[in-house]
């Protein structure tokens, strides 16, 4: 029987307000078994920006990312935002290690092709390496990853944490059974959007199709459903999108995405 | 018989010019065995806190590190400089993996306490965690040290980074014969300062004696030679000081300090 491993994506809103982030990191730091954590850097990276009058571009919610801004992602990201989370868990017990791509080469990416727009230094992930990503897991280490990954030819790469998080859920599922947790505002997908307790506990694919057809899921929900059913395809053995409560062992409101 | 392990230290004159350090980042790369990189962060941190309007305060070459000035040093130790020495080492075959004293655990330290002066988080090393170091190396990564530690209690801390190089070796020696290596922008000590090629090849406890005495060492020499043999007194095997050159394996001109 394979390993469990839990994979657990926050995002800036929770990163942004220290009291959602210390009781999440208290909860992850609970969670048995191998686990890996995923940020992204939020609005930190153009707070920052804006100090040093470097405009940020953001198109479609993704950001264009010259070399100026690639500075200011890997000095948040990869920076302040990682090393302070490590330092937290730390404290409380689990022995964090802070990634990039880059380091022990975990992801390596490709940058984004130009079509209609040039996103810069923006990387779309090749493949995962799950040998280092093993190594650490293998002594009890739990891997810290920012948005950030390598080309290989010695570039830094911005890469959505979402999409990280995915492209490790994955690659890691040929050695574990993997659950990926995508932490977020709300307590789920909401069967209707004005009221937080009307989530909808499981998701497959036949259900998948009723939402859609019924217009439940739309707007922002639906990239982040496609990316779920994207890891749930490619052999990640759940995926879970709730807010930070949900990695708690005793939780029962948040989404469920399975075969 | 132990396995060696190299340990080079490069300070802020070769992260801050590009071709310099890409030069050593090549002669690291070749270097066989074990090894592990320190660097400091230089003028880079201080560059960025006049452009967020910090002010960098300074006493003896120490750094004041108050919040602000922590936050800084974050992101450009742990963040722009680390990560982007990672991406290059992996470009050239070096499989590395970017680390502050927080991760992993690797270097743990308390604040340094208030006497006359108030440093602010500057972090006095207690500990090296030599397991956390051992099992990257075992799988032949090569750790790259950012000049921060932490304290366990989820503060991260300013150290300099020629003491955690030297606190390093000091703590890998029980398992390796450990060579310290300190890159600055000199050949080495030299018997007379204004000629490059006067370099002191070897010296020990005695020859180091002679060179006091004769006021041939002086000023910042002073500190730097007295963290050598704290270092050699505490079973590091070998340390040498030169400039980027030196880790060449045919490199002639520099000095050696032995026991």
């Amino acid at each position: 029987m394979k390993q469990h491993l839990s994979i657990v994506k926050i995002g800036g809103n929770v990163i942004e307000n220290q009291a959602e982030l210390d009781k999440l990191l208290t909860a992850f730091s609970n969670l048995q078994g191998a686990k890996i954590l995923v940020h992204g850097g939020g609005k930190l990276a153009t707070q920052l920006a804006d100090k040093l009058g470097i405009e940020s571009q953001m198109i479609n919610g993704r950001r264009i990312t010259d070399a100026q801004s690639l500075d200011v992602i890997t000095m948040v990201y990869g920076g302040l935002t990682n090393k302070n989370i490590v330092a937290k868990l730390q404290n409380l017990g689990s022995n964090s290690i802070g990634l990039s791509g880059a380091d022990g080469d975990a992801i390596r990416a490709h940058k984004r092709p130009v079509k209609e727009i040039d996103y810069g230094f923006v990387g779309d992930v090749e493949c995962v390496n799950t040998s280092t990503i093993n190594a650490l897991l293998n002594v009890q280490m739990v891997p810290v990853f920012c948005a950030m990954t390598h080309d290989g030819n010695g570039q830094l790469l911005n890469t959505n944490a979402d999409t990280i998080a995915s492209e490790l859920a994955i690659g890691m599922s040929s050695e574990y059974e993997t659950t990926l947790y995508y932490c977020f505002e709300k307590k789920g997908v909401l069967m209707d959007i004005t009221n937080e307790k009307s989530v909808v506990k499981h998701i497959n694919p036949e259900i998948y199709k009723e939402l859609l057809d019924n217009k439940i899921i739309a707007d922002g929900m639906l990239p982040k459903l496609e990316n779920c059913f994207h890891a749930i395809n490619k052999n990640v053995a759940k995926v879970c999108i709730g807010d930070i409560t949900m990695i708690d062992p005793n939780a029962v409101l948040y989404t469920t995405i399975t075969k």
